[in-house]
């Protein structure tokens, strides 16, 4: 049976704070039963790197199309430079067939979050929690 | 009457889709009719800078409470390091009063988004997006 992997790409980070964001979305990724296979990498500075991930989610031959979702807010220099680099992917490459461990796989390269509704959402409830948790203490 | 502002804080970028994306939240966000005035502005790069849109927003004397909102996905130096001197914020410090064109202004400065469940639902969104239109394609 053929698997789909999502492996999340984070921005990494000098400071725990990104990894354990990025590793608790990916948990809770999991729970959607649509990916056979969920993972996390970071584009710099924190583990695993990209490609670390991309050869640990491909030690297994039945994983064949994996997504590489970038956890970013919107495109820039990482997104439309950096990661494809690492990818081995063209300037507009959205998805590539490459042969690891002796076996066809395809990745696909998604977009960042843009102007989506549910982060005006959950911008607008991390102010008022800043306003009501200041209110509280002071 | 007292007014209440947000100010949404984003990183900023040489290219121009971080702030094609925050002004973009910015103007969904003043649909949202809790805020009297909404702006934004970025960190470094793009304009308007932090102090610019703070300026600007206590250009009205009658704005007395400012959220600081970053629109960032985990903390990190920025967020706990860059920022919170750019606003004149001790470590850990989250509100202070400042008095800006002759008015005490109260500030409070808000968290990231952190590993929201809203996060996974738009990473999902995005990853089966970017399968269905390489199939398409293809």
């Amino acid at each position: 049976m053929e698997k789909k992997a999502i492996i999340l790409v984070g921005h990494g980070s000098s400071m725990p704070h990104n990894k354990e964001v990025i590793s608790a979305l990916a948990k809770k990724l999991k729970e959607n039963s649509f990916w056979d296979e969920v993972s996390y990498s970071f584009m710099n500075m924190s583990s695993p790197s990209i490609k670390g991930a991309i050869e640990d989610v491909c030690a297994d031959p039945m994983v064949t199309s994996i997504v590489m979702a970038p956890v970013f807010i919107a495109p820039g220099v990482h997104i439309k430079e950096d990661v494809p680099e690492i990818l081995g992917l063209a300037p507009g490459e959205k998805t590539k067939e490459m042969e690891i461990n002796g076996k066809i796989r395809t990745f696909y390269y998604s977009e960042p979050f843009g102007p989506d509704d549910r982060l005006v959402d959950i911008i607008n409830d991390r102010a008022l929690a800043a306003v009501e948790q200041c209110i509280e203490k002071g």
